[in-house]
């Protein structure tokens, strides 16, 4: 059981897409979602057919809601896919070098009415932190979903063979089955919102959840002084590896890691976070591995981090929060 | 039957939305499609959730393909509407004043498959009229359907109590159940696309479809030149009156004529008319009409007008093009 004054520690999460969901449906389990803030990486939004996607924020945002397809991880349980089966009728039109049309990027039939609505706000002058509230607060949450950045800030990931991918021609397109060499972050302009900025600094507990730390988590430490932020209160920072047992739950993080020189292991990543967080939280799997992590003078948290329950997800928030307090 | 000659006449068609649609339908029975050529109403286009909304074009695309609803006479037959559905949920965080998340206009999720991909071309820098092509290729149609302009334009409507309709606010949300002081087509930046001006000009016949003399055919007129060049080849225009009876069969126009000062009759669409069209279309229910617009100048050729069925279309076609031949 928490306390009364542990249910209302201010928490923030710099959260991905599914495994951060995942995390925070067990971290609302455990204390008031009024004292969580998510700040959401957007650097994997895409325009498609004229509208904005958030992938991460949406998933989050379904998963909380109890919304989120179970199998797929992502999307809308129940949907339907007329729009997109319709779009296959312009398929044999579309101009050589023209991107209309897609429809390697499902968006269900419910789906479309978050772009819609997004679009339309964005269209009309709001920021994403605004229109992002407001459909948070039409699925009825009361945590804070926070896009990272108002800015746009977009992942790039250049392959072995040459290739200039956006994020999502290499995550869905392509199935992230292909080698990379490099991970870019274009964030030059992008500016970390203001209200996540106060979160990370007054929260009493930020926890980096269990996502990918290159794709997921590096483009929000990419924005200007969230490290510097971070490692100021390191002590209050604790991180959940993705990595359980040399491999990712579910994605390239592995094979991302491996291929741009990290060790695809809860070292590897103790070795990426050491300088922001203080605690890494792992797996029973990897208990072998703590002496090499607090080797690198981050404290080591062993427990059940494989999220198949809401019970398993619910102990993994709570001991996440009191790993550090 | 028609002669060769006459099968490969070159016609011209200023066109609306339903009206027209189902006369093209009606001509195309009777000639070849690739003589024909659509020039549509683009003024009340709009534009809902970031997406290019085209009614007339898809109007005439849809039917043309055979794949109109024909009760409703817009939008796509065996349409669901879960986007739609799904956006009533943002409908209690829209802000004040904001125009997102709009359900008044319906938009089914085949249909909107349709505007992603024009919204995707558009964005991309290719005009209306390449997109409209590539639509209605898509759909196997051999008639070019152009739209009136590349540039935008745009009906609005002054009630009589005194508010500035959109025309999609006027024709759609409130369901042109309100007084119309004035129609004021804002077009003065946009030309007549210069394949439209092509086929009005080298057409063997032009045609003005049964459509709403105002608030479609109007906006044709209202660009650059249009008028003129139909005044120059005033014998080879033909009208068609969308008034049978004192009514029209679909839509405001009886009303909206009356509202502006016209007869809402076909010596009314005669009197607008007669400046451009050497010879006007009615039915068998106007005869006793006939003499008065012929005392205004115009042929008076009279047929059966109601296209109830797609033989008197097709008749209704033929007769159209031998009017003035």
């Amino acid at each position: 059981m928490m306390t009364d004054a542990e249910l209302a520690t201010p928490v923030a999460v710099l959260a991905g897409g599914v495994g951060a969901a995942r995390y925070l449906n067990g971290l609302l389990s455990v204390i008031d979602a009024a004292s969580v803030t998510a700040v959401v990486n957007t650097a994997d939004d895409t325009t498609l057919h004229g509208l904005r996607i958030c992938p991460d924020l949406d998933t989050v945002t379904y998963t909380l809601a109890g919304a989120i397809d179970p199998d797929r991880g992502w999307g809308l349980a129940g949907e339907t896919w007329a729009a997109m089966e319709a779009l296959e009728r312009y398929a044999s039109v579309i101009p050589q070098g023209s991107d209309a049309g897609v429809t390697w990027f499902g968006l269900g039939d419910r789906d479309l009415a978050t772009h819609l609505y997004r679009s339309a706000r964005l269209a009309e002058g709001a920021t994403l932190s605004e229109v992002t509230a407001e459909i948070a607060t039409a699925w009825g949450l009361g945590l804070a979903i926070l896009p990272m950045s108002d800015d746009p800030v977009a992942t790039r990931l250049l392959t072995v063979d040459g290739r200039d991918l956006a994020f999502q021609e290499y995550f869905v397109r392509d199935r992230h089955d292909v080698a990379i060499a490099e991970v870019r972050v274009e964030a030059t302009a992008a500016r970390l919102g203001d209200a996540a900025r106060t979160a990370l600094r007054d929260a009493a507990v930020v926890v980096i959840a269990p996502s990918n730390p290159l794709v997921s988590i590096g483009p929000i430490r990419a924005l200007d002084g969230v490290d510097e932020l971070l490692a100021s209160r390191r002590d209050s920072t604790v991180a959940i590896s993705p990595i359980v047992g040399g491999r990712a739950l579910k994605g390239p993080a592995a094979r991302l890691l491996d291929e741009l020189g990290h060790e695809a292991s809860v070292v590897g990543v103790a070795q990426i976070y050491r300088s922001i967080a203080g605690t890494l939280v792992i797996d029973h799997a990897d208990a072998d591995r703590a002496g090499e992590i607090e080797d690198l003078g981050m404290r080591c948290v062993i427990t059940d981090t494989v999220m198949s329950t809401p019970q398993i997800a619910a102990e993994l928030g709570r001991i996440s929060l009191v790993s550090t307090l």
